[in-house]
């Protein structure tokens, strides 16, 4: 068997992170039969090298016979534009993985991260939604422990890296570097506030309660991934001048006792997660060392001083990988493997 | 009354910006009398101007007669000098303000922030040490809520900049930023990993744990000041690619729920904070705003959705200034307000 594979918003941050991945190595779950890009009419009509074969960047179109025939639909879009695409994606009978906010607390849509919750998957109608990249790195290095010593409560404080908003902020922090060590003006477009040198604790919109969308995305989401919908989960999630890497400091309470041997021992046999935990020498877990590479590092695992069954520990993941285009790939792969496909789908293949 | 003031490690970015201080404006309650400048041998020689007058930087040496006839004296070098220097100077009847790691946590020795424990101050015997700069800006934004309503635990995480480690830290920042510009190898001399476009959850040697000393001296620091040994304190420390400015993610439980309106009432009444909080309009402390400025600044307070009684807050503040060499002058005016002098000068007024 092999697969059909369409990517909307092809030149995006994460579009583009999704073909490199492809490009980097035959995945034997996911066979690439054809692959189709598309994108808005700004970049429609470029052409993109993949796998040494030439690909037209079509314009994209909420019609579902433009989708006809293909298997799975990564879309990297926004998440007014998900909203329209992802109907007619499923309509067409792909599956259609989405990266953006549009549906990810839809009760009908599954939120997947395989290492997590892979048997949600199951339940899709032809949308599966992919977790904010802070949430996603997060359960990959917390759900592990879950599995043996259930966590109350989380704690979690980010360090998040431009990459996260889009090409034009890591050209910003890129041009007001620059421009501080030409001595000239900083450009400023992207953020409200200079992001070279200096923080931004505001990621997303305001949500009122005191709370920026991102740091309710990370509580919302972990409960719906982790089906505990009363889990207790605070977060401040601030911006960072940083390219590629979310980091972040990580507190947890768990229902008993768990020395940090036993928790690192756990989490190096966990799928996804790499410990990077020797203090003494200086190794831990930093976002130039995770940018471009696929697992969910942890490090700095301790005993949480403040709290007789804390931990405490230190996750840094690559947010445009595991962060979002690879978590998709291996959706795509999990429904695959399962032969989960749409339900149009089986329904034809049974018919 | 005038006073006779000395500054030991003079050229240091702390006793630099000690002197910046007393350069902006008469501190009604330090009136000086004369200044006097001390450095290591490879700074003594220099000549620094100071309120206009040129000021000859002399060379330290722990000798009670070099510092004889002075009131107070501020040193700013390394745990290991300190730890020769402190005695010295009090045993010349000065009242030595000490800024390293040396005495804090010595019980005889008052471990001082003004706003916080300011009768702390009254108990020396010719030392009074500061507190690390972390510990100073997260006391001052926690104790005036404490006073209303006590803190049961304190869950912070660290962004830390790099002029906390000394200049030659701001240097290499600026070094491998001009080089990434540039396209040149990056330079790295004072820290283990990259800190351009980098964080490095590493602050302080190795303590045992799973902590660096940044964060048992949050913890230790804390419980000192806020005299409760056994308050219960956990910090991730972080260094930041960040010139001057520490900022703080800090969670913590009190005895009884508050509202984060109270919150911030409390905290606009409270000596040495400036609260900026408002969110939707993007308004919130950041380390750009904060560098060269006085106050602690405090914003994104809000209830915490993880604990009933929990209360989240961003906290930034300049670590060389409040964090360190405002908070010394600020106890030696709190010293010469009160009369407080050194027990040996207090024997000599009153012989």
């Amino acid at each position: 068997m092999t697969y059909s594979i369409g990517v909307v918003g092809a030149t995006g941050q994460v579009g583009r992170e999704f073909l490199r991945i492809l490009e980097e190595g035959d995945r034997p779950d996911l066979p690439v039969k054809s692959l189709r890009l598309f994108a808005s009419e700004r970049s429609a009509g470029k052409r993109i090298s993949v796998r040494g074969q030439d690909h037209l960047v079509e314009r994209a179109e909420p019609d579902p016979k433009l989708f006809k025939g293909l298997d799975f639909v990564l879309t990297a879009i926004g998440d007014h534009e998900a909203r329209t695409y992802s109907p007619v994606i499923a309509k067409a009978g792909a599956l259609n993985v989405d990266k953006s906010n549009a549906w990810r607390m839809e009760p009908s849509v599954p939120l997947v991260v395989p290492e997590v919750n892979p048997r949600d998957a199951r339940e899709h109608h032809g949308i599966i939604a992919g977790p904010n990249c802070s949430t996603i790195q997060m359960v990959v290095a917390l759900w592990p422990i879950h599995q043996v010593n259930p966590i109350e409560r989380i704690v979690v404080d980010t360090y998040q890296a431009v990459s996260g908003t889009g090409w034009r902020a890591v050209d910003e922090l890129h041009a007001q570097t620059a421009a501080q060590v030409c001595g000239d003006e900083l450009p400023r477009q992207v953020y409200p506030h200079q992001i070279h040198q200096n923080l931004i604790p505001e990621i997303g919109g305001y949500k009122g309660d005191g709370l920026y969308s991102e740091e309710r995305k990370m509580i919302d989401e972990t409960r719906k991934i982790f089906h505990l919908p009363d889990l207790r989960v605070s977060a401040t999630c601030v911006r960072v001048p940083v390219a590629i890497g979310h980091s972040e400091a990580i507190h947890i309470e768990l229902e008993r006792p768990m020395q940090p041997d036993e928790a690192r021992e756990i989490l190096r046999g966990a799928p996804g997660v790499v410990v990077v935990d020797n203090p003494v020498q200086s190794e831990y877990p930093m976002p130039i060392e995770a940018a471009g590479q696929d697992p969910v590092y942890v490090g700095r695992v301790r005993s949480d001083p403040s709290h007789p069954r804390g931990l405490a520990l230190w996750v840094v993941g690559d947010n445009l990988r595991k962060g979002a285009a690879l978590n998709a790939i291996q959706v795509f792969e999990l429904i695959a493997r399962n032969g989960w496909r749409s339900p149009a789908v089986r329904q034809e293949v049974h018919a």
